[in-house]
């Protein structure tokens, strides 16, 4: 690239450090207008609260949360109502949980306890949610990296491990429209992950279907049923399910669920039982209350929708116009979900994000989307437009753009 | 005793059982009356969802919990705001993952966490609640019996203890109106806890003050302020302060408080942001609009009082009536709270509950307030009268009394 190419995007960006803009795309949160969506909840329950078979929800007990919310997230979650539970108000909670009852107890199947394990090992397909490393990391349980495909992680490199190391415990999914790049598990990767063999007698599969109804498009994409594929492959234990309201309803005040085989609900219901005498039930019932019923959940996510999706759209179109003949540089288009990621030259993520940042543009730090922070490629930026209002969206964009044309000519 | 003695109480008890009697008097629950109380709460926060700080509670964040609502249980636990979290709906779930990250993460103080300690033990003042218990249990850590007395925890027992064995890392505490025996710590058991010599550095004091406010008579009993006096000893880290709305307002919709010294505070907010994102801010708001403040709070408890006390004069009346007189039987007057600890003569406890079941009168398990559910002298049995309507603990008091008749009969 000419210098003249490099002066000009210098010049672009001292204009947008300039304009001293404070803008935000780092985290997957809902916008002000999506929460009025369900301002209503605020003053539900109202006068009632008794639960359809009669529960007193104000008080103790119910350890595996409502019945007629549980009934409404069944379909939802593609998990039998008698296998679903419904607790706090963070599924992020529920996966820390249960890892740590797996630490603390024998897990079905487990020959022990996993702190009586020399190590415990998760595979963590990348790019992936920095949250689910950090868990990890927490609790003591090394991360694997493995790489994505566009219908799921590298089944190949998958198998081959989990079939050699029987430390190697679990793997993280985000099934549909993941976190960050948006792709989709296809039928046949779900199906593998169901019924691969695994030299660990506990491997589980930490399914985090956090987006099963957080369309852009038309299309209500579809999963298949990891549960049912698992069982049917003799290993119903397989998966632990997990999905939550919090980017249906109140971000901090929705409701988790955790979804898995009858031994699995058994053993954490036991050991929970140890823990708690029970969830927020009154929470349960607002949420019933609001949905009615599954048709209520989908209505609900089209006002979203019409929300978001002009934000994504937004982001697509700045990308298309700067980068669209830009060699190196692509980015996901997503059907559905919070994130875009973001693919630039190797070497530059770091230097992008850094620049945005001296511009007041806040982007998730690279290299968050690999375990231990560390993207080796140092080419994915993970994007969030749902936050700011769109106009924000557009401006931090064309900012973001100006920072990679500055990068990209910096490192020709 | 003669023969007509027994004869005349197995003629009571078989009348008794011929009732055919469906009575509960196991559990600590609030009754349904107390829980009207709050229905008000029910349709709270209305259109409103701003916090006082203009925090959306509605939105992810805020891990401590809300200040408002910190501000108003502050005075309420003896815990500074800026060192008092507000949580979710359950203290039992404030205890139990404190203890899991003791065993996962060293505390301040600790050289290691408990899990690579050879053992962690915790003493439990005996009679004590069995859900702490059960969270020891559940997480492998041993508990040590010691006696109550009249102020608290025997502390000549507990200082040669703490003092000589480094793996006794805990003691459990209900400093006020104690599960069972409704026992008012004294303060100068409080100091004693807060200054004693122990040999583990990372020796923690559960400061369960699950009934702060839960006063049956005119005398609103104050204990002393272990978070300051461990400070002021050089053990600022020793307490963790425990509490919750639970009985205050819906049992199973409160919301729970841990209070401690920065230190442990911002060790425990390190390792829950791994958790959670945060709390359920709505219901903080929800709370903090309902009582407004401090004195909203203990307005609030008249009510409950209104509606408990006679309960626990019914319980107080029944046993005078029957037992002033008879070797080995005594109760406890608490001030306040929701027990009543029945002392029989040694061996007759399980004796007693056996013949109220078979009456159908559910008591808690004898043993129950015991490690292991095992009480040496089988002599304890717990009454909580909170939850029936006032004529059924009547009843079910009346029924107690000729089991306990016959179980001295048969004995003598």
């Amino acid at each position: 690239m000419t210098t003249d190419v490099t002066s000009r995007a210098q010049e672009a960006y001292d204009a947008l450090v300039a304009q001293g803009m404070k803008l935000d795309l780092t985290r997957g949160k809902p916008s002000a207008a999506q929460l009025d969506l369900s301002v209503a909840m605020l003053g539900l329950p109202g006068e009632r609260y008794k639960a359809a078979d009669g529960t007193d929800t104000r008080n103790y007990q119910g350890l595996q949360g409502l019945t007629e919310l549980r009934e409404i997230f069944a379909p939802v979650l593609q998990v039998p109502v008698e296998q679903l539970i419904a607790f706090g108000n963070s599924s992020l909670e529920l996966m820390h949980d249960t890892l740590v009852h797996a630490l603390l107890s024998p897990l079905p199947g487990a020959e022990r306890r996993w702190v009586d394990e020399e190590k415990v090992v998760f595979l963590a397909p990348v790019p992936g949610y920095d949250r689910h490393f950090a868990v990890c990391d927490r609790l003591g349980i090394e991360l694997l990296a493995v790489p994505m495909t566009s219908e799921g992680p590298d089944m190949d490199v998958v198998e081959r491990l989990v079939a050699a190391d029987p430390s190697i415990k679990g793997i993280w999914c985000v099934p549909k429209y993941a976190n960050p790049d948006g792709v989709v598990y296809s039928d046949e990767v779900t199906r593998r992950l169901a019924s691969m063999p695994t030299a660990a007698s506990d491997f589980r599969i930490m399914w985090d279907n956090a987006y099963a109804v957080h369309h852009l498009t038309d299309e209500a994409v579809e999963v298949a049923d990891v549960l049912a594929l698992a069982a049917e492959a003799g290993h119903a234990d397989r998966p632990f399910v997990f999905g939550s309201t919090s980017k249906i309803t109140l971000a901090g005040a929705g409701v988790a669920f955790l979804g898995a085989s009858p031994a699995n609900v058994k053993w954490w219901l036991a050991l929970t039982g140890k823990r708690t005498i029970g969830p927020d039930k009154v929470n349960h019932l607002r949420h019933a209350l609001f949905f009615g019923d599954a048709a209520g959940v989908a209505a609900h996510m089209e006002k979203h929708r019409a929300l978001i999706a002009p934000k994504f759209a937004a982001l697509e179109k700045v990308l298309t116009e700067n980068f669209a003949d830009t060699p190196g540089v692509s980015w996901s288009t997503p059907k559905g979900g919070y994130f875009v990621t973001l693919t630039v030259p190797e070497g530059r993520a770091t230097r992008i994000v850094q620049l945005a940042k001296e511009a007041g543009i806040s982007l998730t730090p690279a290299g968050a989307t690999h375990p231990g922070g560390d993207d080796p490629a140092d080419s994915i930026i993970r994007l969030a437009p749902t936050f700011p209002p769109l106009d924000e969206v557009e401006k931090a964009m064309a900012g973001v753009a100006v920072c990679v044309h500055l990068a990209l000519a910096e490192a020709s």
